[in-house]
């Protein structure tokens, strides 16, 4: 009989998304939803994830594998860091059990850079960069996975070696929400600027001691010389993530392409900017990459 | 008979100040409220201006000078802008006149870069520089206002050359406020970690596009290394405006002292932070600076 074997989960911060899979990776049933760790904390992570699986019909036998931030220590169970240098089969030696349970539910581990000069963590992208890369990839990669908290991950032969967080995604959304610049977006929807974000991009990119200047640079310019609520949003948003590419790129070994782990609109965004600078690019899709991750996890575990 | 000669008002987007004063500079009353430009455009400027006016008994002859956002567009009366390259006297000679009241009351022009490649705009800074280095001043000078949006203004022989706006002050508000970071921070008060605050300083003013990354750090450190809300707080403040000065100070000529105007806890810090960076410095008091400059204003317009 074919049918799902195991459930996978991607339990983030903000964001739900589960999916009943098989061995092969075929997808028998999907759910999203926004009861995100912070919710589930409230209403029960037990309760979240049964009601979930409910209204697919779920086997009551079925197992379940998790990452993100339901392995927190403000999660469900801490299911606490791999350090690095950290090899990717590690992670999924280090999945924590929820005891008292009816069915096997397992959390991976988060990775962890317990470097004091440099410290660092993250949890979810170690699932992401396994389906991404798997576990047998040889020689070096440099992966960017862009979010609110992006990622910088250096891999050799499938560890982990560094890694560097930064808050573009965040940032965007307090000065996009609470500085003047509020006012100079209202209006603007989703569609992408890309004139005004790569030029930008390029000014961030090279001079990132000016971000906080191009920032207001936004309103003087709608002040003296008027301009839309798009090609502000745009420019803020490049100007951000030039920074952050300055920094991010500056490590990269000449020839090493990007591998660009992200989805929608983000994933253009980071896909034109690095293309703009004329830098080699791999592009994973980021939800595809977590499923794969999870798949990987569910084999090493289950042996299914 | 000795008394005040007129009035003198600090004008901003969120506060407001005032004073009753003589020719020679001399305070004979003092007002202080947040009754700033968004409160006033919605209460009126002439009704909060006379309550404060009434509050210290004022006579209805005496004339009042107000620099800042008083004159911008969502102000009072609009009193303009004087382009760079943009002598001090000329923002003398730029003020508005407020029709229809009993008193005579005038209102400072601000100063804008109509420079499409670096636009920017300043009002109520010109009038602390006027304050700060007079009409009569040679040579070079480099200044710095730290504050919400800060300034760095280039100035030759009492004319503004160029000058740029960086958001530090708003970023830090809205990181502190907005973000996870909040949460590294709360219980934080308003003393000042020196050693958090200058290593902070010299990582961003080496590195400025690791920004977004040192931030992330603040709370990557209390995970796994702990730590406390106050050296989190001056991380933030210290990454934020060690950028900053790396590039406000990446156009400073060889031995041009900086000239600091600022008061209270800022002062303190931008002055630990350019002290640590070995630069030559001039401090002066920022609320000093701007009931100076509106001295001079008011001798320029009414010769008393």
């Amino acid at each position: 009989m074919s049918g799902p074997s195991y459930v996978a989960v991607d339990w983030g911060t903000s964001s739900f998304r589960l999916w009943l899979m098989n061995a092969g990776g075929q997808v028998f049933g999907e759910r999203r939803s926004d009861e995100g760790m912070t919710t589930a904390a409230r209403t029960g992570f037990a309760s979240v994830l049964q009601s979930h699986l409910d209204a697919l019909g779920a086997a009551a036998n079925l197992p379940v594998v998790i990452c993100g931030m339901a392995g927190a220590r403000q999660g469900w169970v801490e299911a606490g860091y791999i350090d690095t240098p950290a090899h990717l089969s590690d992670v999924l030696k280090g999945a924590a059990m929820v005891s008292g349970q009816a069915r096997d539910i397992r959390i991976l581990p988060g990775i962890a850079q317990r470097n004091v000069a440099a410290p660092d963590v993250m949890r979810g992208e170690e699932t992401q960069l396994l389906g991404a890369l798997g576990l047998d990839v040889s020689g070096k990669a440099l992966v960017c996975l862009p979010g609110t908290h992006s990622k910088w991950v250096h891999l050799h032969g499938g560890t982990v070696e560094r890694f560097a967080t930064f808050m573009t995604g965040e940032l965007f959304s307090a000065v996009a929400r609470d500085t003047i610049l509020s006012h100079a977006i209202a209006g603007a929807d989703e569609a992408v600027d890309a004139d005004a974000f790569c030029s930008a991009v390029m000014e961030a990119f090279a001079a990132p001691a000016l971000s906080a200047n191009l920032l207001f640079r936004v309103r003087s310019r709608q002040l003296l010389f008027g301009g839309g609520a798009q090609a502000a949003r745009e420019t803020i948003s490049g100007t951000l993530i030039g920074a952050e590419l300055a920094a991010g790129l500056a490590e990269r070994e000449q020839a090493t392409p990007v591998t660009l782990i992200a989805s929608g609109r983000l994933q253009r965004l980071y896909q034109i900017a690095l293309q703009r600078l004329s830098i080699p690019l791999n592009v994973m899709d980021a939800e595809e990459a977590v499923r794969r991750g999870l798949a990987g996890a569910a084999a090493a575990i289950w042996h299914n």
